[in-house]
């Protein structure tokens, strides 16, 4: 038996589906995750890019749209086990070049700016309960990377009882086996996987 | 630049190492996870059969142990979107066969028997203060899957600040490729992955 | 100055008001709180009465419910500072009398039962996302004591940005005082405090 | 029956204790509220001045101290139901006067200073996390308001497991009548309540 086949044959991938209204979550698109100097590589660029359009689509439809980044305390105060793990993390500070957002993408004012020191943009962050106060049973997702903070989110979301929509194509890794190997744990186990294409003509108003 | 190259050349795979008191938690070795007819297959009976010695070792070495069960309610009202994904998940109630741990783990009194839902053994549940009421800063880790539930838990259990380690001869999966791509992923960015007899002698008391 | 002067001066007791779709979270209303022996008191039988319409009208509504217990291992394994603080607590587990839900309010199938070791209905329990799955935003509370597991459930309740209402006739303490101290606190910062009577009214369908 | 002998027949009040080491939290002494104008009164600004000398023993003690400031975004973005019920508490921005720490207690490099929109210092935040990266297992408490964020801070420590010992004279409320009758709360049932000199006494080393 392949290794797909004997998670079909235990009846997993099932389709989650959407609820009623769904929010954008964008996990880490900041300047060190692009660059393949401090933290990035691969396909990152690439899902920066596809997730303009959605951004805008998301703007468009006046639905949420929650943004995170990796902040921590400029006195390293706020170091833990994942600097430990990976030290460079610490370097993200408030006013670092790297914690910013990419231009590309830049908050506009309403949306939630989520500073995080974890992996997973739920973990110890207010976004759990700012998406119930957008009336948001949906949760759609970009970012990066989809090994690391994409992946911890999703199951968080997942957890937490959220409709998770992963959109391959605006999340990226800076290695393409992690990402690939991340993308089928997500469908198989937490979150519905699709293109984006998909998931904005699915969210068109009829 | 190979995929290793890149995490290598970011600083990632640091060695988080042990704090001063270990406990181990044995992640959802329950029969249905051992029967590939149900949720197992794979390499998860040689994972149950390795974590025998490494259970006797901290029970000998009085540190704690937790041990989780995926236990849904009988009328199937906590069921959510984690059912929606693997709806046989509803089917481990209190007392299936499914969802009782394996006869060779089998719990002692005063060790701590978490039931969840979610996929994190610290997720909706009160793993995390038992920890800490224990004295414990660092959590060892057997169980299954390690693309599933070993993995959710090895990240919480990083994001709570613990000192992380993975064993890898004591984890197991119902498909290989996943299990090393998860087995890297933690390495990498979470948890210490060593040998459980690494683990043991690193713990032993001098 | 008078003290409900300076929380009027300072803009306290705001009305938070309802969302779109209400559940009703019943806390502790188990035997051993309703007898003086063990945990009751005060005005709690009187409470517990008042909830009785309550819950008629909200499975008449199709309208969610959730009751807590408070539940410790039989082996003591789960004990913690809780317990230190009042060690009687640790007496109720999954079959003694105490902890049982009083008969008058008896689960349905399909109604939430929580186990708890906590003082909030939310802490180290899946009622959170279990609420999401239900469509629920806003929480409508009885049980007791008001000014302990109460008062921690509605804390949390606001925390996660529930639309929160205490029902004041529904919710009962061992004494007096703690429980008129605490449905003033919650009024002025947490929570909308109303007679069950004006939350059926503000509920029923027009 | 008065009602604290019911409380005493029933068990209550037991004392947790120390554990091996202490953490000091000071909740949210900020300027708005030691300002009657904006959310001050009644004996805060005692109570900050009290926790002066209690600082300088944590410092000289070489014990973690953590500091926390309510501040929201200045664009309104992550107002919840709490400023439905105190709408003044969205002025607390990063940048507002009245959310900075008081001079008296300005926070040194290697503090944790913990921004949260919620009530407890725990909720939303990574304390819990940072204070088992320091190695602590007890919270000894300062701040205001008493039945505000030092009690909601109170019940999260003593769920999370945290020993937790509330500084009498060093936490402060609005109105006095709030301010006793949490503190019998928090001594009944979560916490030992204790004078500023009682707990130095205690910490000291021998």
């Amino acid at each position: 038996m392949s290794e797909l086949d004997i998670y079909a044959s235990q009846g997993f991938a099932g389709r989650a589906g959407f609820g009623k209204k769904s929010a954008l979550v964008i996990v880490d698109f900041v300047n060190g995750f692009t660059d393949p100097a401090q933290f990035g590589g691969g396909n990152i660029l690439d899902a920066v890019h596809r997730t303009v359009e959605v951004l805008a689509f998301f703007r468009a439809s006046n639905l949420p749209v929650a943004h995170t980044r990796v902040v921590y305390a400029e006195d390293g105060s706020d170091k833990g086990v994942f600097c430990r793990k990976a030290p460079a993390l610490a370097q993200l500070t408030e006013h670092a070049a790297g914690s910013q957002i990419v231009p590309a993408l830049t908050p506009r004012a309403g949306e939630l700016v989520v500073r995080k020191q974890g992996a997973s943009a739920f973990f110890g962050t207010s976004l759990e309960g700012w998406l119930r106060f957008q009336g948001a049973d949906t949760v759609v997702i970009a970012g990066c990377t989809t090994s690391g903070c994409v992946r911890a989110t999703v199951v968080d979301a997942m957890q937490h009882n959220f409709f998770t929509v992963v959109m391959r194509d605006c999340v990226g890794d800076r290695a393409m086996a992690p990402h690939e190997a991340n993308l089928f744990d997500m469908q198989q186990k937490y979150a519905d996987v699709m293109d984006a294409a998909q998931v904005m003509a699915a969210l068109k108003p009829s």
